[in-house]
């Protein structure tokens, strides 16, 4: 079982929920209420925190797994790490000012692309080699 | 294989399937044309329905699936249906009245997160016993 | 391994991270700064395409991989290969017009319910014959 990955899994998915307790703490302090998703550019950009982390999921798992399967699981946990602290950062920098949102995003993104190339190469190299 | 947590897999897809369903019979009562997502608030209440609920599926499945494959599929199965009973009563308030969403809303809330403290324990369980 | 749907899988996510490039790029296109995600038709029309793809992206995945893990590896490609073709075709005719989001949208709405069909007879069967 690849259990390292399980926990980067557990990690990531803790850390996604955040972006939402983030979003209910916002909606008090700038008076945003439900079911409005906008009102105020501070929250605006809070939002867009918790949908873009939304947004990457379907990409960050399924590539995290399917690397975890197909090449390793101590190699997914790390680029899982990596992809996390890249999306700590990203929330810290965008909560802050939209402009602050490029480098925490670039991280996160190298670490897909990285999943992405690992798990390409060890899906052929399983059709090749069988199994 | 987890045939129990398959089937409620299956079951927490249709339901979030159904919550599009919802936004579409919206749109046309409510007059609210693509790519529209805002204009009338009852339209705005049930297509922030469909969006909590794909906020939650990338929370909910995968807790499922870790605790399915690390403790039990039958306990995965029965704390999924639990998640399915408080979306249903999520998506009947919510759909009535903003108020009306806290109700649901705690009850999948608090199946996720049983889900998650199984699916730590049995992960660190794996990881300290071997295998 | 199911190796045909891990590739068909990479395939979907690779498509599905190229409708939020189309976004960044009408973003800069139509002067739709962040956080805003509204504000010009054409940027709308794209914004949803994105929207939608992930909206989705919850309900083919899980059905595509019980359908490989319960079915048939080959079939859940192949299926998997027609719902990519319908989302296509569905960005195709979404960025042009909302009226031309249609046929897309029903060719991977049809490859989605064949997954569904599929998966639930795949786990019936499993628990009535046991495994």
């Amino acid at each position: 079982m690849p259990n390292y990955t399980a926990l980067v899994t557990l990690l990531a998915v803790v850390l996604y929920f955040y972006t939402g307790l983030l979003v209910a703490r916002a909606r008090v302090k700038f008076g945003v209420i439900a079911p409005a998703t906008t009102g105020h550019p501070d929250f605006d950009r809070v939002f867009r925190v918790q949908m873009n982390t939304l947004e990457w999921m379907p990409i960050f798992l399924p590539l995290l797994w399917l690397f975890a399967l197909y090449v390793s699981d101590l190699g997914a946990a790390v680029l899982g790490l990596v992809w996390i602290a890249g999306r700590i950062v990203y929330i810290r920098g965008y909560t802050q000012a939209a402009d602050m949102r490029h480098r925490g995003f670039s991280i996160q993104a190298f670490a897909s692309g990285a999943l992405l190339i690992g798990a390409i190469a060890g899906i052929v190299w399983r059709m090749v080699h069988g199994g």
